[in-house]
């Protein structure tokens, strides 16, 4: 895969996957994958907690899982067994641990062994929009539908060639 | 340095002085270092930007820069020569690029050769909290003084034992 602005969806789909697993895992909710699209860094999305996950290695970039309010809560209460109405910290918690999810498990998805190491997490919650760089690194977005609406992973990683 | 609660101050200071190169170098502007502190996971503080960059590796961790939107645009103001009222891409450009500095050039003030890579750099705007997890990793906070304003670096990094 070249430097630029391409991405090789064989290094996005294994992120996609853990997702799926690591949401459905935990959440045990129904889930659709809609359409992946390059994000446009005029217009980049708003979030109010997202989980964030660098990688270092051939695979250089971040990985991250974004939620609006009323989406992680709905999720949060499912796996709390009680009522959350706020991005507390348990909440933030376990946004942190699904970063970890995707990213930690996505190494099985590859399509050979890659050689990349993962960071810990970081979460971070407000109203803001995230933005990857250098801006040479294109940012897919891939949205997921599920009954309490819409979460995203924002995958930006380049990929240097195997000497 | 063991695994918890207390922070090695040799590997903190590194990011510390460069940090004040990079301010220092890029905006030309007087600086004062305040005095360091244990940010409390339940009150974190609130920014307007922030340029983070991930370690991975013995050390392992994010280390963040982080301003409020009037310090960063009176600092981008003397940057680029012209009015900044706004925290618009060009801002992010440049809180990137200082989280890169801070990052990459912190290994020639480490106490011995650490193996360590670094990430690309990511950038959030908005009005939003950053968290750093696992929550064993203790992050801490150093104030700096300017003119326009205070803007503070956040590292949370574990360092693991040599075998």
């Amino acid at each position: 895969m070249p430097i630029g602005q391409t991405v090789d969806v064989r290094y996005v789909n294994p992120f996609v996957a853990s997702a799926m697993n690591a949401v459905l895992t935990l959440c045990k909710v129904e889930m659709q994958r809609g359409v992946p699209y390059v994000k446009d860094p005029a217009q980049p999305r708003d979030y109010d907690v997202s989980g964030g996950i660098a990688l270092t290695g051939r695979l250089t970039g971040v990985v991250s899982i974004n939620f609006t309010r009323n989406v992680i809560c709905s999720l949060a209460t499912k796996i709390l067994g009680e009522p959350v109405s706020t991005i507390n910290h348990v909440v933030c918690d376990l946004v942190g641990e699904m970063a970890n999810i995707v990213a930690g498990t996505a190494k099985q998805y590859m399509p050979e062994e890659e050689d990349f190491k993962i960071s810990l997490p970081t979460v971070v919650s407000g109203r803001f929009q995230s933005h990857s760089y250098p801006p040479g690194v294109p940012c897919i977005v891939v949205p997921f539908k599920t009954a309490p609406g819409e979460f995203t992973i924002e995958v930006a990683i380049r990929v240097t060639q195997k000497n």
